[in-house]
């Protein structure tokens, strides 16, 4: 049994199709490329016929030089009662330039005669008349099974009866697609064996989510003999997502003994998810399997201190293999060992039960109440650490500040201005600087400040600001959380703030950041002068 | 064969292991009403033993009167080479003073040896003697065989000795845990099957998410005889959370033929699932299966036409069954269905091929570019398509506004002021409001001024407010986009504003908020007129 599996990703197409998804140019070149990187065989890149953008895409990307993808072009049969050579939609196709063409045909009778009614019979010569065309050509076709499954259920003879007219018309492999996402795993598991058993060309599958189960479902079309996975990266896709290809892939590779990406980029599996996910520009799902922040995350009291003595006791797979690693967080639930190691640190000499852990805890506890999490904040949380055991001097002294903010220039426009007022050891002065918005305004102004106490900030520069309101339904007095990353190019830290104006909540993280920096070069000082 | 499904539902313990997630005693008490409301069997509300908040939260809910469920208390067997009644980790689960208890205990030899350090005998005896003890005080008993699985890989007769002494001393079901949550769907049903024939007590499932396969898993031993699901209701709980128990009783009930909550329950599981995870206060994944905003939203171009004409051709099932409803969607790669249903509410002459159509068109993807999305701002979208009709006459004028923003006086408060100068039809007047940051004072300020005019007004508050940095990586000079939801106490509207201003993008979204209410008054007038 041929234990290697074709993954064909759909993230630039299928998955383009998911609310609130929107690719431009530069993000599926960088996409195409990171998936290239590891070793992906497939890359459905685009509609050239719907969206005129992916035709665009196809002829400028066709110079990229990939070491082991392929590009593919969708789209679908023939429109009924035409020529092929007449339909828009194959010459967009042939545009695209690409050897691989997936095309998509209806298998499901009920499609057929009251979505795009026309007859049984026509459909089939939609299907082989496509494929044929386009193998004629030189190119290799992927029929896409359309509502297989529920094809299958309602009218077996007619959806086998479109399979073989691809099948005989040429098509490279049959790819069984759960258009709705309604099926379940055993049924997918009995409708796979019987497409299987009845043909010669490799079968693919195709899932989507709508029942909780596309990656199952699709570990269960392999385990009866589908050779060809597809999915999106990171699982986005219309209504509830495609199947999840990083967890597929994960779970076929690390538990089932097939191989679908080269073993040496197993360890870029998180990276690489992580980084679609950026460039999508959607909010990473942290509890992802396998590639998710929380994936290997500890909280309670008893799994930290059994993960602590062994990993495999509370953890599926060594986090290492994929890229991830193990965290362990600080909550009211989990035990003093995390917040103690965090402490000895800073502090080596202090014990679990000592009065500074205590005193430590409860402050952590305060604050955790007012809507500070400092899971994702370390350095925040360093910094608090230091000030409850009087290891902390401020590097400044924030005396004053003040924010206007009014109507722009032009329409649509808006202008703020900082003022802040710095004290750095006796020394006061005044700064002042201009925004997109106040939050901008200071954050300048700050830096501008303390620039001439402290050349070093001029290297630092932030990365990512994210806010969240904490409790939405107070509307606009609600609280929200600010975390901001900062980079000296070497170095990234996070920090947070919290309050119920934004303005004081970003304050907040943004001296945190800038005394965290001011606190790694004294530090560094002190080891050179050693 | 038996179809009824016991639910137990562990979102109170479980869940509260999930990152981010902190109860109060408020939300507890929440959660559980709806899920008794639902149906749902059990509720395990907590580990008095670890948490003793947990504990005065049992004492607190003795008085609740449920229709359906029963509260069940969570922890562990005794500790090693102690008696029973000398454990307060026993004497804790007592005091909670449920009639129903779940008690963990170790099944994989390796945590026995390794982890807990004691031997093979010891733990059995540490099975019984809990379970014993806890039957003997009228206690019903779960018994939570922890690691069961894995457990069952490695030394497969000492887990099933495991649950043979915890059947013998009196459990009323043996409940096996895939506690690292990376089995397969084969392998639990394999395993279940293998439990199921060997006793006669009633079998229980309990799955985490790690090989993204807890849903699958669990009907896969429902199917093999289990006949208790555990879960939580949205999926969240430790590292990549639970099975997810509104998807598990959607398929179960509406796709295998069992019965999990009653019938007419059904159509309450999105609203449950939705009310629970605002009550976590938590980002609802809205591509949650069933029960997502986005589960049946359809935005190609080709689906939304399909799916008007029979919903069946793109729905696995009917949204309406469990509570949701369907969405066409926005966007550029949707045709133009979507947009002129909403236009022609306005204007019901208007054709999809008018030139009317073609500039509202121009103009969304325009301001979908900037960063705009409509999808969830119906409200935005209407006066768009006014304002390009020429169906739109302001209602005020925003002449002008400034805010001011400076340190609160006492430590870790802030202060802002807002100032705003509205025309009305010639008349012009000012206010000023001091607020909870910049974007709550301005907030204040326009409504008071504005209920001069309008004094409909009055009636109207802000029930939601939402801020997203669209590209974090431009920190603090990244684009926002902001939503805000209103209400006047019988509808509720939500409107958009994207800005790189955080006041800009507010001020847009207040402005339209104000403007619909101040509509729909104008078109009330209008109907009593006529």
């Amino acid at each position: 049994m041929d234990r290697k599996i074709s993954v064909f990703d759909s993230t630039l197409r299928d998955g383009a199709q998911a609310e609130g998804i929107s690719f431009s140019a530069e993000d599926k070149l960088k996409i195409v490329r990171a998936l290239d990187a590891i070793g992906v065989e497939f890359i459905e890149a685009g509609n050239p016929f719907s969206n005129p953008k992916d035709l665009e895409f196809f002829q400028k990307v066709k110079d990229l030089r990939l070491e082991n993808a392929r590009l593919v072009a969708f789209g679908s049969t023939r429109r009924k009662d035409i020529l092929p050579q007449d339909d828009d939609n194959l010459k967009s196709i042939l545009l695209a330039g690409t050897e691989h063409i997936a095309i998509f045909g209806k298998c499901w009778d009920f499609h057929v005669t009251d979505i795009i009614n026309t007859t049984l019979e026509e459909n089939l010569r939609m299907i082989s008349d496509t494929i044929g065309y386009l193998t004629e050509r030189g190119k290799e076709v992927f029929f896409d099974a359309e509502h297989f499954f529920d094809g299958y259920k309602n009218n077996r003879e007619y959806a086998m009866k479109a399979l073989k007219a691809a099948s005989d018309a040429g098509a490279r492999s049959l790819v069984l697609c759960d258009t709705n996402g309604g099926c379940l795993p055993h049924e997918i598991a009995e409708m796979t064996r019987a497409v299987v058993e009845a043909f010669d060309v490799p079968v693919g599958i195709h899932c989507h989510n709508d029942s909780g189960c596309a990656v199952a479902n699709t570990l269960a079309a392999v385990a009866e003999g589908a050779s060809e996975i597809q999915g999106t990266f990171i699982g986005f896709g219309e209504r509830c997502g495609n199947a999840n290809l990083s967890t597929v892939i994960a779970n076929l590779q690390q538990k089932m003994g097939y191989s679908a990406i080269p073993e040496e980029s197993m360890e870029r599996l998180t990276e690489t998810a992580r980084f679609i996910g950026e460039t999508a520009n959607i909010s990473f799902d942290e509890n992802m399997p396998y590639v998710g922040r929380n994936a290997f995350s500890h909280k309670g009291g008893m799994h930290i201190d059994a993960a602590m003595k062994n990993s495999r006791s509370f953890e599926h797979i060594e986090p290492s293999v994929i890229g991830n690693s193990r965290r362990f967080l600080m909550s009211e639930v989990s035990g003093r060992s995390t917040v103690i190691k965090n402490i000895q640190k800073i502090a080596p000499n202090i014990s679990k039960d000592s009065e500074e852990t205590r005193m430590i805890i409860k402050r952590l506890k305060e604050l955790e109440h007012m809507g500070y999490q400092f899971e994702g904040a370390e350095s925040s949380f360093e910094l608090l650490i230091r000030k409850q055991l009087g290891k902390y001097k401020p590097f400044f002294d924030l005396v004053d500040f003040k924010i206007i903010g009014e109507r722009g220039q032009e329409a649509g426009e808006h202008s703020a201005y900082a003022m802040v007022k710095i004290n750095v050891e006796g020394t006061t002065k005044m700064s002042a600087a201009e925004g997109d918005g106040p939050v901008n305004a200071l954050d300048k102004a700050l830096r501008e400040c303390l620039e001439n106490f402290y050349p070093v900030l001029k290297k630092t520069s932030l990365t990512d600001y994210k806010v969240r309101v904490l409790d939405s339904r107070d509307a606009t007095a609600s609280k929200v959380r600010v975390l901001i990353s900062t980079t000296d190019g070497v170095n990234e830290w996070t920090t947070i703030g919290v309050s119920k104006d934004i303005i004081g909540a970003s304050l907040t993280a943004l001296v945190d950041a800038i005394e965290i920096k001011l606190l790694r070069e004294l530090e560094l000082k002190i080891r050179n002068y050693m």
